[in-house]
């Protein structure tokens, strides 16, 4: 005999099995669902690029994470490791095909060769939508939007979107003379929900002094209404400003579509990237808090800069699809996906499969998944296997007259003579 | 200003722009809603396997094109290049927890570093469904039958499935004492719809001889009905054998079932791969012949050689999902996919659009597609751009008593004073 390879995956990545699968690709379904609701449409991009591309200006810490060759034509390649990067360099590339606004949704693997320890995937699939090409306040507001309508489908229990404004910290920092130290403030100050507020606090001490650390802290700590809280934000900055004014914009759309209960004012709130520069967001489901933003994104200023030279300013999110799931599961929001096949035809003559699938394509031409048995095993063994798949009925086909006998394996009671359509009609139920 | 990265794609690799996405993923949805229906069920696998794992026993060719390389953690990993390789992993790893017979589909990309000159993709999709874990005929019939349903409800025109048994052309060669070029002779046989018969008799006669070349052209150009060829095979090969009668078996399943029309027994279909040891087929769409075969398929003796000791018998197919695209557009079968969305809200002042999402709500709830202007340009700019992405009704939300005026884009008319309900009516027409 040959050696055996022992079976395998790599560590960080993963097999679904169906039982998964099927609910993954469920859950897709019915957010992309939402997605074209609203007129957004899909693209895809290769797996593989350039790695000059997808590294771009990125720093070290994405060059350790990448995975990186040299292919057969000697070109330096590397899997995608998010979707933001190649939809830059999509949209650089296809911009005058597309129209404007460009209102896109992309879901589909990445791969990052991550500390597994931490609890994460090497690969994962990632879900964004973006609407580029705009700096209308309407176009934040719809994308906010439209995360709560797929949060509130998918998870049918309340979510709270937590909602800042990058300029308005900015202005707040300058104010305090303290810009130049604004990526590690605002580094610091996105830890706040990990860490908690004394740690933060010291740390704060220790980068910028107790008198701006608690000026920071008053700042990140607003409370009361939405109003209130830009309110108070003005003052912490210096007065009104147009980030001001585009934070109780959006507060006056979000309630005319009443939908602001939803949402939460909250100047911790602050993105860890760069790239963003307007209005920020995270997404926290009020049952499960603890397991973090499940859906983020922000306005950007330039999404093309790399690839071109004109400007192409945007607003988009992505949705944590592994986090969302894990957050299903906890919550008890996964339906139970054996049963989804309602119906099985029992092989009492092996000779006769022609036969059954012809009676089986009379209920899948009807939308009713129906499997037919293989060979002519003792029939209570095919009950057995029916029910371990989570089949309810069984038809056993032998009757006279067009007639055929059902069997509901739930009660475990036969009844005879029934015609096809009466079999249509119990299944379908 | 920075360097600029010129925005581009490695060849062979494709970006899809939304027409051709929305095309992509409603077709794919079409295929899986039909496999649903027979009771098959979904998997996947990584992207990236251990090397050793993809590669096994296949020999340079596979080698050649395969992107291999050595991760971070000095891994030799490798792109799969099939969605063979890793479902004969899968199901050596995971038998334990999956259902006898385990019927699967796997939709998924896949890479080789191919020569793009053939007009070959280095990353394209794949589309496999199997039986594994039974030897029965119902098995194969239920395969055939089921790629019956799925062409047919994807390509609206005729198809025909091209049937032949690996076992019965070994036979024949075995009466001839041919066996040990079988492989040479299997490969000329599968030219044969792209060189011709002269072709292939010439090359045959160089490789077996005249007397022997033109038995094997007597044995793949058999002519008749199903049962007329059978019985021709069988006098060729030295009378009837099991093989024969799996043939027959699987002809009287299809005439059952009321789809003998579909197929057809053709000696000539060997398949490439030294894989298949049971039946064989190709399908090819009536009116587009020379496209080649869109599925493709038969039975294997032993999925998981490489992996397990333990022997797994399957049957399956896999539809190339990129040669099927070509073949519908050819054919005139893909519909436009603009107009997806019926219905745009025009902007009349930017502060309004919390007002203008709830009303787009009202569609969206009723499942029809809605978008919203985001900024209050002239209307007639408004008209244009619904026009540009082919949406046929807009609706002017300025209106008394919860009335507003609908304009026909396609008549150019107006209608006034329609209530909510009125529009969803006729948008949803």
């Amino acid at each position: 005999m040959d050696t055996i390879i022992e079976p395998r995956v790599l560590k960080g990545f993963r097999d679904f099995l169906p039982d998964d699968q099927i609910q993954r690709r469920d859950l897709i379904a019915r957010i992309e669902a939402i997605f074209r609701l609203y007129g957004f449409v899909p693209i895809d991009t290769p797996a593989l690029e350039y790695a000059e591309i997808l590294l771009g200006k990125s720093g070290g810490e994405t060059e350790k994470q990448i995975y990186r060759f040299i292919d057969h034509g000697n070109r330096d390649v590397a899997l995608r490791f998010d979707l933001t990067v190649p939809f830059a360099r999509f949209f650089a590339e296809h911009r005058a095909e597309l129209p404007l606004p460009f209102k896109r949704y992309h879901i589909a693997k990445v791969w990052r060769g991550e500390n597994t320890q931490r609890g994460r995937y090497r690969e994962f699939t990632q879900c964004d939508f973006d609407i580029v090409g705009t700096d209308s306040p309407a176009a934040d507001f719809e994308i906010l939007f439209m995360i709560r309508h797929v949060l509130q489908t998918v998870v049918s229990t309340p979510v709270t979107i937590h909602i800042n404004h990058r300029g308005m910290f900015n202005r707040f920092l300058d104010r305090l003379s303290l810009r130049e130290k604004s990526t590690d403030i605002l580094r610091l100050v996105d830890k706040r929900a990990k860490l908690g507020a004394e740690q933060i606090q010291s740390q704060m001490i220790e980068q910028v002094g107790a008198a701006h650390a608690e000026k920071i802290m008053q700042f990140i700590d607003l409370k009361g209404s939405f109003e209130e809280i830009v309110e108070g934000m003005i003052e912490l900055s210096g007065g009104t400003c147009p980030e001001s004014a585009t934070l109780l914009r959006i507060h006056h759309f979000l309630s005319d579509a009443g939908a602001a209960d939803s949402y939460r004012l909250d100047p911790s709130i602050t993105r860890g990237l760069d790239y963003y520069t307007g209005l920020v967001y995270e997404t926290f489901l009020n049952e499960l808090p603890a397991i973090g933003s499940v859906c983020s994104g922000g306005r950007y200023d330039n999404l093309t800069s790399l690839y071109s030279p004109e400007h192409t300013t945007g607003v988009g999110a992505s949705i944590g699809l592994d986090r969302l799931i894990a957050a299903l599961e906890a919550l008890g929001c996964l339906k139970a996906q054996k049963g989804a096949v309602r119906l099985a035809i029992v092989c009492e003559d092996a000779e006769a499969a022609g036969s059954y699938q012809a009676l089986a394509m009379r209920f899948r031409e009807r939308g009713i998944p129906c499997e037919v048995f293989f060979d002519a095993i003792k029939v209570t063994k095919q009950y057995q296997e029916a029910e371990k798949k989570g089949i309810q009925f069984v038809l056993i086909p032998s009757g006279c007259d067009q007639t055929f006998t059902l069997r509901d394996l739930e009660t475990r009671q036969n009844t005879d003579k029934l015609r096809l359509s009466d079999i249509v009609d119990i299944v379908a139920r």
